[in-house]
């Protein structure tokens, strides 16, 4: 990307101008970021409140693919797909920490793109960028991403707490993320044969969005406030929804059962499916990446959200530990099983 | 080096697996963690205390050459680095948070002897692994490391509290390190040239303990609160004392004069720079990761560690600002440059 002369390259900024550029970029407004970027360490103050820690890495070539992410969608889902740990947990993201290793091909205005999208999010969520890395890196994108939070003290919801009968409940509509990638996928092995070919993504619009700019639901954690729930177990949906039940159940040594007709698919979605010659169930019970949550509530709670926009009951918790099964539309339970994205198989040798 | 039949390939093991496998290994013992791995954010809870938090990642090829680190080093020097910016700001060390990229060329075995050094960091430190990530990386691994600290309200010390006339003192001696990285990388092209070389390092174990198995010194810390010492400004030497030492300049405002007669080399970092005919002092200036200390502090507190064998003063805190010089023995005052490593250039494309 650097060939071009306009470009400022990051080596004539240096690490320390690097980090300069980016922190002017950002101010600190939670009232627990004491101190920011510039020292050997930040300083955060929670007062009475508890703090929730969470960290991911994002590895271009297994995690995103840059001949179709814009870096600016990248540093946006960078921290989005870490602020939705925090609200997993019932917490209250507050801020960020990021760090980068770029090679050279990038220019100081690539990695603009991609701290423009992080900002947007920051900015979106209301957390403060407090700290990070910069360095180099002799071939590709690395991002690592820690989330910090805050809750008051036992109001977390972890995974463990599922009982006997729950409902299992999760937001939004699945599967959309894993079609998005499948038709990005598609285009780019149409560019590859043909560069000239222009990207067919106008009736994707939904699917992609769901991979390139997902949210993390702290919009559904205000509405349970609101509605006076409180889930007694809780996970974000990001390896696929069989898997996550699954961490649930066995968090909460339960068991769990999933019913096709109840799963949530948007219409673009079974569109796509279709196109793809893809089964739209499997695809929500398996796909990852939609930062949906899943959690589970009473019985009795149930009444409290009928009809709300965010929820739909996908199945319950059992007291059979051993009881982990998808029942199908036709009556048929088959073994949940943890399809979900392994990142460390299918990886060739350097 | 998983061509070898009796390992376990990390494909085997899974992502689910290998963090098992490491949660295993690892207990907490800090009273402020609640949860620690398995959910979707640790929670810690720091009651009155105020929280630090730091991050540094460390890509192979960059920051490290697997050629002559022994993985076990790897994951306790990646441990210390960070613990090293929490014990900067007068921090107590209790957490930790590690994310692993790895390439499927590592066997369970080899990431194993990561965990082991990381481990006994942890162990030596005493602070919990409470989190991180796992993934693939279809080159090279790459590590994040975030460490948190605690500290008691308005007792962190920063890199911005420098006074006039204040001494500088920094701890232990400095560039061995620097003359570590030089035996290795001649043992490593005296190796390529002949592969049936045996390496000499027996009369370097100094020097190469100081860059392959670094310590955070916490133990000064805790000297310093013995001897009722405060420090008015404190950072870690990770990328050179001169680097540093603009740093905290820049942080207070102030001038800084360092000085060549009082700079500490050890007897063995002077032989060795002898042999690679290399100026001791600027090597001692500028080398970095030694990962001692620098910080200022009241030239009143001069007496109270006098002849104590962790410290030594290299200059003093002046008022003006432009003022920033190294004053040789023969009395030339040379102006103070940030030659510390720069992580962004001379980083070829990929």
């Amino acid at each position: 990307m650097s060939q071009d002369a306009s470009l400022t390259s990051l080596g004539d900024l240096g690490e320390f101008g690097l980090i300069e550029h980016i922190r002017t970029q950002f101010e600190l407004q939670q009232a627990s970021s004491v101190l920011g970027i510039g020292d050997d360490a930040a300083l955060l103050d929670f007062n009475e409140k508890q703090c929730l820690l969470s960290t991911d890495m994002l590895v271009e070539g297994v995690h995103f693919d840059l001949s179709y992410t814009p870096l600016t969608h990248l540093g946006y889902k960078a921290a989005v797909v870490n602020i939705s740990d925090i609200v997993a947990m019932g917490g209250t993201p507050t801020q960020l920490l990021l760090s980068l290793a770029v090679s050279n091909r990038f220019s100081k205005e690539a990695v603009d793109a991609l701290i423009a999208g992080f900002r947007q999010a920051c900015s979106f969520y209301e957390v403060d960028l407090v700290g990070g890395d910069t360095t180099s890196s002799n071939r590709g994108l690395v991002l690592s991403v820690t989330a910090i939070g805050e809750v008051e003290q036992g109001k977390h919801i972890s995974r463990s707490g599922a009982q006997d009968n729950d409902l299992l409940v999760v937001t939004g509509d699945l599967g959309g993320a894993f079609l998005g990638l499948q038709v990005l996928e598609r285009e780019k092995a149409v560019f590859l044969e043909n560069p000239n070919a222009q990207p067919q993504l106008d009736d994707y619009q939904y699917v992609v969005g769901r991979l390139l700019k997902p949210e993390a639901r702290k919009d559904a954690i205000e509405a349970l406030a609101d509605l006076g729930i409180t889930p007694t177990a809780m996970i974000d949906i990001s390896d696929g929804l069989s898997s996550e039940a699954l961490h649930l159940a066995n968090a909460s040594k339960k068991g769990v059962r999933l019913y096709e007709d109840k799963l949530p698919i948007a219409d673009e979605t079974f569109k796509a499916c279709e196109e793809f010659r893809l089964n739209a169930p499997t695809v929500a019970l398996n796909g990852g990446e939609d930062y949906e949550l899943l959690f589970s509530i009473p019985l009795s709670d149930h009444a409290k959200f009928e009809g709300h926009p965010f929820f739909r009951v996908v199945g319950h918790v059992t007291p059979d530990e051993k009881d982990r099964c998808f029942v199908t539309n036709q009556g048929q339970e088959l073994p949940l099983k943890a399809q979900g994205w392994n990142a460390l198989s299918n990886n060739p040798e350097d």
